[in-house]
């Protein structure tokens, strides 16, 4: 019974992400000018040609993991696809002017202009990510290095000093621990050491520490997921305090069971499901229209955020990938319904049957509300990330089951 | 007929305006520290102790409005309040650390601390509007020239150097031409000039400049009020040049209404009226389910923004002041049925019944979505200032019809 449903997920989770990647394939392309298109509508037709840092480094990650892990997607226009996206963002992305060495832009003209720059460090994250991935298939050690260079960078500005974010310090706001950094920085160290045992002594410290750091979430007495905490792990005051972001936990909660099944750390796998799976089910699942809120207020008063009781799409893909990974290990049926309940509603609501990819943002009751597949923040990424962790995870559950 | 209807609007928005500011002075007053708290939950409790500069300068400049020029409130505890935030923000307000001088943080620590700087100008011209208007009641010279300082001050960013407020030029993001700025420009001239002919003498050249930028907004063939543009009245392109802000549009209108009243330039009022009134109410009425959307793009594309569709109550309250005065002014039955249908929809919507004051924020069929009272963006300003305009233009039609 079980692997009959599990095979129809399968089944349905491999057309989808053919579709997806059709999708980014047909329309996103910048031929002329190398790079991709974000902006895209419904139909996949270019509303904006502003490219996002952000966006172009996950889109260069997603065709290469592809590429190089997937037979039916080891394909030369793949490859070109990744390698005109790295090559886009080693000439553009870097700012010039006044912010410090390797600060890169939040978004670009469509010919490489610095229109944005963040003060935070995720724009560099993508970038780590992106060519660290294209390496491993061209086998180029420059790019390599580029890459462990700007992770370099990046502890640098967690750890030891921000300064070149240009972030100034003021009195009122002290640095805290957002749950994005260690989160982003445990996630990046999983791409750069696969496979290669020398770079993952060299960031052995580094992970524990990002696992401490999003450990330091748990708050109320273990019943709460906060998004935001001080520096040494007490709560905040006011509403950034209180913030839930039940998507960002689910995601965490995937992070850490990961690096917990690596290290065979029972606690850890168990401290993940319980805590980052579990509580954000219950507090972030909306009984009445279903669906994951996006933001929530720990002591119930309303979030200031507008969209807070929005349906987003990432946070639906973040779930599927969480509570298949964490049934995948323990087949805890209750994990499988977990699941089942989120991928139900996910396919019923985000996936866009006429144009293909998923819409990304819903109203409460779940109608869509922007009907862009592309935007400035949603590229090729979240879905097709989830569509092909999800069919690695029934691969291996599949095989399993037929051993 | 009118008169009785009039008559009725104005009993209603007389005891709406009373309602409102009874809420504020019990809920918001912070007799420890002084200030005003801003985030206050629907029924006045505050939910965070942040102060922003932006609400606490209107807050002191709406007390202060009141306690002048309406004799019910013209009571101590009111001018007394206005004294405590305009003392808080004399001395907290301005940012130390590295910005330039004049510099004013976004947002406060309850005890004055910065948490926010934002590279803009809004919280300074909020600082002038409160002194200015302070000292005409306590007719203290000093606070006057703290105000007309700062007005210089924001002057020299637009029209001169921008580099005080930290914000980089970059290569992708020319300057261009925002609505919001030569509004704010024109109605703290307003503020500023009122009874003095040497300042209105001084600042001449300034509002006509603020006038010709306002107009460079009219575009498309004269069909569209876009919200950026260049600095030469050229469409921009992408989402930022197609973005279209009806209540933006409507608060433009009556800003631009009132001064060319002033200035006796009939043509200057019609093009407030036909081109800033009639077009946002054609292209941003909801015909479906009622109210303003707050975004929409000239092309119909879906707007990035993700509470484009939500209706917001300040368009509501300036759409309710520039209709009534355009009709105060024309007496055009059109006039009057724009404010009939905007005023149902508002108090039938956004006006909280059981505990006083509005709600802020509504989805797009007309829930209450958010349900606080004051937030980072909503305070002591559009509801009172939209109310107490409405209550002077009823009383100045009422008084021409009787005689």
């Amino acid at each position: 019974m079980t692997a009959a449903l599990l095979e129809q997920y399968r089944e349905r989770i491999r057309t989808e992400l053919d579709r997806v990647v059709d999708f980014w394939l047909k329309y996103s392309h910048d031929k002329e000018q190398s790079g991709f298109f974000n902006c895209l509508g419904k139909d996949g037709k270019v509303y904006d040609e502003l490219k996002y840092v952000w966006l172009q480094g996950r889109q260069v990650w997603m065709y290469s993991r592809l590429y190089r892990t997937m037979e039916r997607f080891h394909r030369p226009e793949i490859l070109d696809a990744a390698k005109s996206g790295a090559a886009f963002l080693q000439k553009f992305a870097r700012v010039q002017a006044s912010s410090g060495p390797g600060k890169c832009a939040f978004c670009l003209t469509r010919d490489g202009r610095t229109v944005k720059v963040q003060r935070t460090i995720f724009s560099e994250c993508f970038y780590v990510m992106a060519m660290d991935e294209l390496s491993r298939i061209t086998q180029d050690k420059e790019m390599q290095a580029d890459a462990e260079s700007m992770m370099d960078r990046l502890i640098f500005w967690v750890q030891t000093d921000s300064s070149d974010l240009s972030r100034p310090q003021l009195p009122g706001d002290p640095p805290i621990n957002s749950m994005a950094v260690p989160m982003m920085l445990l996630c990046l160290v999983d791409q750069l050491t696969e496979g290669r045992t020398d770079v993952a002594e060299k960031y052995k410290d580094l992970s524990g520490w990002c696992v401490e750091q999003i450990l330091q979430h748990i708050q109320r007495d273990g019943k709460a997921i906060l998004e935001n905490v001080t520096l040494n792990g007490k709560e905040l005051p006011g509403c950034q305090g209180r913030l839930q972001n039940p998507g960002h936990a689910l995601e965490a909660g995937w992070f850490l069971l990961q690096y917990a099944l690596k290290k065979e750390d029972a606690q850890l796998q168990k401290t993940a499901v319980d805590k980052f799976m579990e509580i954000p089910f219950h507090t972030g699942w909306d009984k009445q229209h279903g669906g994951l809120f996006y933001f929530l207020d720990v002591d119930g008063h309303c979030p200031t955020q507008l969209e807070w009781n929005m349906k987003l799409w990432w946070p639906h893909c973040e779930a599927l990938i969480a509570y298949l990974m964490a049934y995948s290990h323990s087949r805890a049926p209750l994990l499988l319904d977990r699941f089942k309940q989120i991928y139900d509603y996910t396919f019923s609501h985000f996936s866009d049957e006429e144009h293909g990819e998923w819409f990304g943002y819903l109203s409460c009751k779940g109608e869509v509300v922007l009907d862009f597949k592309g935007g400035p923040f949603k590229g090729f990424f979240h879905v097709p990330r989830c569509l092909y962790m999800c069919e690695k995870l029934l691969d291996g559950l599949l095989e399993r089951q037929d051993s």
